[in-house]
């Protein structure tokens, strides 16, 4: 098991057992004080809605996060200062909040020890409604983990997400993550992550790159040039000396005075003197201006100065809009300066920040943690919550989440069911739509290439039985799942919507289960 | 020193001297290579603008992060981890990329102790281009300082600003940050953090609150009621038992099945046995529907009953347009059911989410780190970048931030000028335009009841010489500063533009040095 080498510790209050929301712990002394609190219940983790960036909102999502939750819970338990910590809390009338046999009932139970947990991998394409993560567990430490799992997982999905679509728009060039300076705190390592994840090739993060495996990457500031110009010395020298102690990774970032008459022409200079001694410059970074213009102005004198093979390094507010407008414009005006857009394409590199990092436009995803089943004398029985809007109602009972692909290989559905269905049985697929009783899609059989089911154990009466996979096993996942996506959803702006619909079977349970309480 | 009761720790790689980006390294080496690794600069932090959340701006901001960052700066140094990871990475011929020497002189200095810090303190009212920080001390150090600096205080800032403004909406009632599920990762406790000390009065985040000594808040989830109805209990039963175990706090969630038709009815039940019994209920929370509506019907049905006092707790998705718009329907509305709508929004408490702890709208401060002066042969002299745009020239050399009060005590202007500048011995104090040279506002000194210097002395050869205020002490300082703003500047929506003007001699400094580098 691979999780042993798992390095992150929790050892302060804030990011052990109590990094948690107040009222999952007095909910849990409510369960203990009715007895229920070892109760056998379910939890699924899931999201309603792609992230929506304002004018434009993502087609599919893609997850990750699992490996870190899960090391989370692994080391964190209820200590001894958490547990003097809440003793010491006292309510309205001065009493104390929490009671002692709770607390020793804590000091005992509390980890996550007893969760099982089923799964979709990380990297795997997501969409809203499916079971991400199926909880599994005693009442009070189910209850007690919400928090800390959707704190986990929200955001890495959030930003492998962006990652993707950043990547896909970039024609699946290298691509930086350089976010951390803008990141929400410590967050900007689990943003890193996901970057890593969903499209980033590198970051430019060193610490977590270190942890993950990975060599940071990075380009040079302007205050370098900056402090050489007031220490008296020109930008050229600035580049050379750069180009001396890394004569081999040599990326120099030539906006600081002026692109195209000063930056472009030194780099090449400081280019010439390293290749006569047998070096390859790797490339310049674009920082400011019409990035789209000045990627074409210096690819020209470049390739004029016989540096074909030089990387440009976009950077300066990008993402997936701003880089579709940039190669957009390259193709439209590359060939009026007698370059091929195609090749200027080929080598362009993006350096991602904030726009990446913090998901601008939709800076959080609204995933939810909801009670969808309860073990009554042995049986586990669906439960339901009521709401007023239909698509608020999460679906009960012991599911499954499976992928249908049809002939061309192209995922076609997303079929959520219950566990003991089995669709290989199936004469014809019927695909109920979510919400609308009334609706539904058939599928035969022969129009189906392949069916999956996309949930695994991860969490397994104590044990961790599932391998983690390398980050670059995440990726080939990732890219396999993207390629079986229709292109109509992987559309920037107003994408198809992926069906996920239901079994029929599902859907008329939930609608049993609502006249129910409706009627009750 | 307070600074020892500090508890955070950085034993993590990706939390230590290497939460960096990697080109403050690959510069750092530049630098030591060329023999300046030591030469002593300055670089100031700033932002340029305000937050934009879309359809509204801020007009100020509230400074927060200092304490965390300055007891991180005091605990991390290159570790021999560190240093065997570095030692590994290879460049693109195969060679390290890092050499023994820099490797070996970062074993040894590899830490802040020699930055110098002057700091405008956490709470404060701070504004566009004004010095927040002033670091000063060797080249590569503080060079490599950067990317932490800006990750830890621009978060901070975010978040304490948009607290600021859901308290001002909100009238200053009550605010509670529900948001850790939806925060960035471990990004969630820095926010929290940030809201305590920007507007919001606790923090449902267990872990963080007990760090910071404040008890944390919460009510229940509709997890709670769903589990009670799906084992056989009534929503009423659900209520009791919260009830019987948190008699003096009894907060409880009334939209489960139907707010006004079963929640409130079965809470008031529930409130007349805790009466009885001599307790005190102390509220109800409404998480959906048509919140303004729910409030005024709830209210009446309380006061209806008896319960005048308690406390109705609105959340689900607020921000300070949300809360404005139901306080406004409140006013309007509140009085065709025989309500006062002051008594009623003296009796609202807001639960704020994702939407405080991720800035919606604008997640992200564009907060920088830029090089402004340098010591050269023992006499610090300024130093310029040039930039296409004017705004973005940061204003070089060694400057202090004056704020400037009229005669009525509100802030009438910020001033940007050098350190050894004396304001006490103007005849009349003049405010020069930022970008303009040409434009100027005279004030005379009886116009002026008093000015202050914002920035104090943090860290002074290798010592820390401030004593770190609590959060009460920050709030405080927040609240003398709020209510010393024009109103103007605090509207919600297109705020007057609060002036921060440069002194003559810094602006004709600057004037100066744009020329020269201009002619160079």
């Amino acid at each position: 098991m691979k999780i042993n080498s798992l390095k992150k510790k929790s050892s302060r209050i804030s990011e052990g057992f109590l990094y948690t929301d107040q009222y999952q712990l007095t909910m849990a002394q409510v369960y203990f004080r009715m007895g229920m609190h070892e109760h056998q219940v379910q939890f699924d983790h899931f999201f309603r809605d792609y992230p929506d960036y304002g004018v434009h909102k993502a087609g599919y999502c893609i997850n990750a996060g699992l490996e870190w939750l899960v090391d989370w819970m692994r080391n964190v338990r209820f200590t001894d200062t958490d547990y003097l910590h809440l003793k010491k809390m006292t309510g309205g009338a001065g009493n104390p909040l929490f009671h002692t046999d709770f607390l020793d009932w804590l000091k005992k139970f509390g980890n996550y020890e007893m969760i099982e947990l089923q799964s979709i991998p990380e990297g795997r394409v997501i969409h809203p409604h499916e079971s991400l993560n199926v909880v599994r567990g005693p009442l009070a430490q189910s209850q007690i983990l919400e928090t800390a799992l959707l704190n986990m997982l929200n955001y890495q999905i959030l930003i492998a997400t962006k990652a993707s679509r950043i990547r896909e728009a970039g024609c699946r060039q290298l691509m930086l993550e350089f976010g951390v300076r803008r990141g929400h705190d410590r967050g900007a390592n689990a943003g890193a992550r996901a970057a890593l994840i969903g499209g980033a090739d590198f970051t430019s993060n060193a610490g977590i790159s270190f942890e993950l495996g990975f060599p940071p990457k990075g380009t040079h500031a302007h205050s370098l040039v900056q402090l050489f110009l007031t220490l008296g010395y020109t930008e050229e020298e600035a580049f050379q000396a750069f180009a001396d102690v890394f004569p081999d990774d040599c990326i120099l970032l030539v906006d600081t005075i002026d692109t195209l008459n000063s930056g472009v022409p030194n780099a090449i200079r400081v280019f010439e003197k390293l290749k006569k001694k047998g070096h390859r410059p790797v490339g310049i970074r674009l920082d400011s201006g019409d990035l789209a213009y000045l990627a074409i102005r210096s690819a020209k004198q470049l390739n004029d100065a016989g540096f074909k093979d030089v990387k440009i390094v976009l950077s300066n507010e990008l993402d997936e809009m701003n880089i579709w407008q940039i190669l957009k414009q390259i193709r439209e005006e590359a060939g009026g300066y007698g370059l091929d857009s195609d090749s200027l394409i080929k080598r362009l590199v993006y350096g991602v920040g904030t726009r990446l990092i913090t998901s601008v436009g939709d800076p959080a995803l609204g995933g939810v943690y909801k009670l969808t089943a309860v073990r009554k004398n042995g049986v586990w029985e669906p439960s339901i919550k009521i709401s007023e809007s239909a698509e608020k109602i999460p679906h009960p009972g012991q599911k499954n989440v499976w992928r249908l692909y049809d002939n061309r290989g192209k995922a076609t559905a997303d079929l959520i069911g219950y566990r003991d269905e089995d669709l290989s049985r199936m004469e014809s697929i019927e695909l109920w739509h979510p919400y609308d009783p009334e609706k539904k899609r058939t599928l035969k059989t022969d129009e189906i290439s392949a069916s999956e089911s996309l949930l695994v154990p991860v969490l397994f009466q104590g044990n961790i039985v599932y391998d983690f996979p390398s980050i670059e096993a995440i990726r080939f996942v990732r890219d396999e799942d993207i390629q079986r996506l229709d292109s109509g959803v992987k559309r920037l702006i107003n994408p198809h919507v992926y069906h996920v619909s239901l079994t029929h079977r599902l859907m008329t349970i939930k609608q049993d289960l609502l006249r129910e309480i409706q009627h009750a």
